[in-house]
């Protein structure tokens, strides 16, 4: 869901048990490292998914984020990539259509493999809040800075 | 000098007076700002130098930088450069051929309107050390916070 120039309400949880629906959802494969991050929670990440590269700046003010996209050429991810020596992840992300909303859950490889989270992202902030979690959710963790993607990247 | 992705040794000093050669060299605008930098000197730039538009990341270690820069579509420049706010600056800069080195001497505009800045960049650490500044350079600034581009935009 970051495929847009705009504003994002998301929340995020753990994953107790995967959902029956994760055997027929959509799923692929990312790869991403990030070039900088601020300890306020501003960065620029470059992503790999299958075969399309982009490069996302991403500030965040409590749970609304200002997000900037672009889609990168293969010469440029190479060219940028290898700055991301030692701040690097992989999972496999599963998009589950859950009532109103999408629910992305990444399952994450390498060094923290078995780690399972899922995030939901949110048109306003009235949806964020009336938002139930299905039964398999575990304990929330939005804006938990030991779940942020750059934490598990670069620790 | 910012065009090749590979390791810079630069030199900054503080410029007393212009020298004449100012007045037929090469000379061009550039607006630049950070999507984000990290307290030790990582971190990601916006630039536009006339029409071309670029993205550089730079790291820094002692005098010595790793540097990666892809050059930008208008597109994918327009996209990002939101998201530099509050965290611009403008120069022009003058290219000035001094003996083997080339000079980059950069005058502030806006917000630091007056300064003047030059920089040179050296192929190896004994070109480096060899270098005589020209009598009309000032006091050697290279690695002080005050004077990095990321501080003058940001203060």
């Amino acid at each position: 869901m970051n495929r847009k120039n705009t504003r994002e309400i998301e929340r995020k949880f753990l994953v107790k048990r995967l959902p029956p629906e994760v055997k027929r959802a959509r799923s692929y494969t990312i790869a991403q490292g990030y070039l900088a991050a601020e300890p306020d929670d501003r960065h620029v990440r470059l992503r790999k998914r299958g075969d399309a590269a982009s490069l996302t700046f991403k500030t965040v003010d409590g749970s609304v984020r200002e997000e900037r996209e672009i889609q990168l050429s293969d010469k440029q991810f190479r060219a940028l990539w290898p700055g991301t020596r030692g701040r690097r992840l992989r999972k496999v992300r599963y998009q589950i259509p859950w009532n109103d909303v999408l629910v992305e859950i990444d399952i994450y490889r390498g060094k923290n493999n078995g780690l399972i989270v899922a995030e939901v992202e949110f048109p306003n902030r009235a949806a964020c809040r009336k938002f139930r979690p299905p039964d398999w959710f575990g304990r929330e963790v939005t804006g938990e800075k030991r779940y942020s993607n750059i934490q598990l990247a670069c620790e």
